[in-house]
């Protein structure tokens, strides 16, 4: 331990997840005193339709998210 | 939160986990009185060879059932 | 399967959580067409001190919102 | 239960993943003396940019670790 | 790997942990071949409300199970 | 997402996992770029009984690497 799950969007590529483990790792050598050897990450990533906020893709929710600010922007006008 | 991890065999199409996450969004909110903003659902998929009950796929599993079936059947005629 | 990971803050009720997981089991089955007896539902819940939003309990965030919110209140005077 | 989250490196043959679910389920009847009809086992896979021990992917670990008895073995000669 | 994450109802005593623990780490290592240092094992237990089968805690199902029988066995007489 | 569930050994203090979730989502933040809000930590810990490498409690372990260096040491003097 620390064992750590690391759920992120697919579209990464090999170099971003390095970094991101190798950061990772040093925040938690640095914050909790662990020994480097003993930090194991798992990445596990989720497509576009496997990941849901408010029950929506991510594309849903821009999509809702703008045309909630249209009516506001025109309104501005 | 809540934050909820579904495992589901693999050939789902998009829509039905879009409509799966949204029902369960829907009974979450309903039954614990969250909001829909805090409901997070991320989808794992497991293919036939990555889940298993009594030690079984559920291909073996099915043709295990139906092998215990048979003799019954065959008495019964 | 379909195998449910539900976390939770601590502090619902037995009966709260049953609800919670009877409506995601009907939300299931009427969604994805499964058996009512193949859903499982395994509830984890986490302390204060065990989940980050932005680095931060939701104790301190909502303490940061406030606090983000307090001059714009008092230019509104 | 018990529902076991088995997480692999990529690369075992479907037969591998069958041996070691069924290894495992009798493992755990035996062991635990429960029913081996209630043994649930998913396996998630993870590339080698998915699983980092040190920070390190297994490759880059292995390389490092050949490095550091590189100068041991010339001392040696 | 293999890491391993092991769902267990509340209410086993140490030593049947650690003889769990045990017997799924020879399985791995005789299936999977793998080395018995690279297999790490987290259990998490879940109380009677935090597990679910259609719906329901395992007292539930138990208590719905033998109200099923009852005609039956009513009728058997 | 990113969406992280952090196993930790039980015994950490308050501060001691917040300053890990701190540190964590600035680790994610400048590796992956994600916006800060963005970030879902959820810390789950396991008791000694509830972690195990090569089948062996931590204490087991280290008691066990002791035992394989007294007879080195012995041998030493």
């Amino acid at each position: 331990m620390p064992i750590i799950e690391m759920h992120l969007m697919t579209g990464r590529t090999e170099e971003q997840k390095c970094n991101a483990a190798k950061a990772v790792t040093d925040a938690l050598v640095s914050s909790l005193g662990v020994k480097r050897e003993s930090v194991r990450i798992l990445i596990t990533e989720h497509g576009e339709h496997d990941f849901f906020v408010s029950g929506m893709t991510m594309k849903e929710r821009s999509q809702a998210q703008q045309a909630a600010q249209q009516p506001l922007n025109a309104e501005g006008k």
